[in-house]
């Protein structure tokens, strides 16, 4: 089941209104730029998973959350790129998106893309309109403080940022939003799919670590070892890569089994595992060993 | 009737909300900088205006509403204030949030004002959640392509930039979307009001320009003459002051003329007759003269 179209055509339905009706032709297309080509689109299969386990009986509405929330990571990395935060020159193996187009249209299209996720799910939901505003919250909830991505980047600013809190922000708090989105946007209990959403970003963070450290730049097509330049913490600089790959298998694992009795609960346990083995590949282990 | 303490009890709620749960601690600072003490409320008024003109039957919604106006403007001027955009050094008689605070705060705070303002509004519509899809994709309008504040700014960065578009999008945008926002959080039918917002945002725009040329550094709490400084278009540069005038007494009255058949329309009409003398005082026109 390749979730990959819904998401993709629901990201250029809306990239392509920002394009239409006379608008600034350059920040529409420094918009589409921060979207496509797509990266793996880990958020919104997670979003969709969820969205069909729950009886996706509003596929727009599905595919619109979905989408949501890969705007909201493309526009964070937009910001998060900014010379005054990482100042990375590329990303997705082209410039970042500030040294194509400039560090005024970064600043707008970055504004832009947290705007286009809620008109995204507001334009969806025309037939479950109830759900428009538990959508909304939970895209909030996925940018704002305590928990959100923006509180999560303002750790790094803080004269004493607290680790835990940082982390569980800056990526899990996407992980948990794109989960709880899936089953709001099918008119089903969030709740339930909570424990998912933060097993998966903790694992994504100690995978990320994993990539850091053990791949390649042009296999994930931006710098490797930032965390050793920026001073920022690292699962396997803290552990070692033994118990940092032990750790990610741990945490797929508690995923796996905190998701909920519902319709192919076998399918989805084997998509969330399809997932994991695409975090993080054989040959970085390998290679690492 | 003074509306502010409606607009200052809802902004501070959802400030207030910032800085509890255990959040970054400078980035809450940072939102509330940006937000308090409040400047004139030129938006937000207009949003409550119409919706006691529309009935104010959820005056919950209403205030949230209006203080989501308030939210993207604020968040706007803290973008606009950076400086790759205006370089500003003061706004509103104090450092601009950048200078207080850092680059890195002032684009998370920015970031953070636009979530908070979708955000507030959906919290706010539990009792007619059917109005929260509605003045969602109202605020996203204020801000996107084409005829949003994001797009007016980015209009600055383009090549060949069009000056009617661009000042439509920059200014105008916030006042059609605080009128709209009024009218919808109110149940009310947002089109109607359309044209007051119009031309209450070019009269602003005109206003502004007058404030440039004529007013003092201390009375408007920012440097006067940017526009010459920066290249900007000014309509008393274009047209001279007299004419510019003129052209401001114009718009507020087909302002004044565009208000629908409603309750309290002559109030309403004294009202925004207030908003205009709060615009322009008579001593910058006596000044100027």
């Amino acid at each position: 089941m390749d979730l990959a179209p819904r998401i993709a055509s629901a990201l250029e339905a809306a990239v392509s209104r920002m394009e239409s009706g006379g608008g600034p032709p350059r920040l529409a297309a420094a918009i589409r730029y921060a979207i496509f080509p797509t990266g793996a689109l880990v958020r919104p299969r997670l979003s969709l998973i969820v969205a069909l386990a729950s009886g996706d009986d509003d596929p727009a509405l599905a595919d619109a959350a979905a989408a949501a929330l890969e705007m909201l990571h493309c526009g964070s990395l937009v910001h998060d790129d900014l010379p005054c935060f990482d100042d990375a020159s590329t990303r997705r193996n082209r410039p970042a998106l500030h040294r194509a187009f400039g560090q005024r249209e970064a600043v707008l299209a970055g504004d832009a893309l947290i705007a286009l996720a809620f008109d995204t799910v507001a334009r969806a939901s025309a037939r479950h309109p109830e759900r428009a505003a538990a959508l909304g919250r939970c895209l909030a909830d996925a940018l704002l403080p305590p928990g959100g991505i923006i509180a999560g980047q303002a750790w790094e600013c803080e004269p004493v940022s607290e680790i835990s809190a940082y982390q569980r922000a800056k990526t899990g708090a996407l992980f948990v939003a794109a989960a709880m989105a899936g089953a709001i946007a099918s008119g089903s209990n969030p709740l339930v799919w909570r424990t998912l959403g933060e097993r998966l970003g903790e694992a994504y963070q100690v995978a990320d670590d994993i990539r850091d450290v053990a791949a390649r730049e042009e296999e994930i097509g931006k710098p490797v070892g930032r965390d050793a330049a920026l001073g920022r913490p690292n699962a396997v600089a803290s552990y070692g890569m033994a118990k940092a790959v032990a750790r990610f298998e741990t945490l797929i694992e508690q995923a796996i089994a905190s998701i909920p009795a519902c319709g192919g609960r076998g399918l989805l346990q084997k998509l969330i595992r399809a997932e994991a083995v695409r975090l993080v590949p054989e040959e970085y282990l390998e290679r690492a060993a």
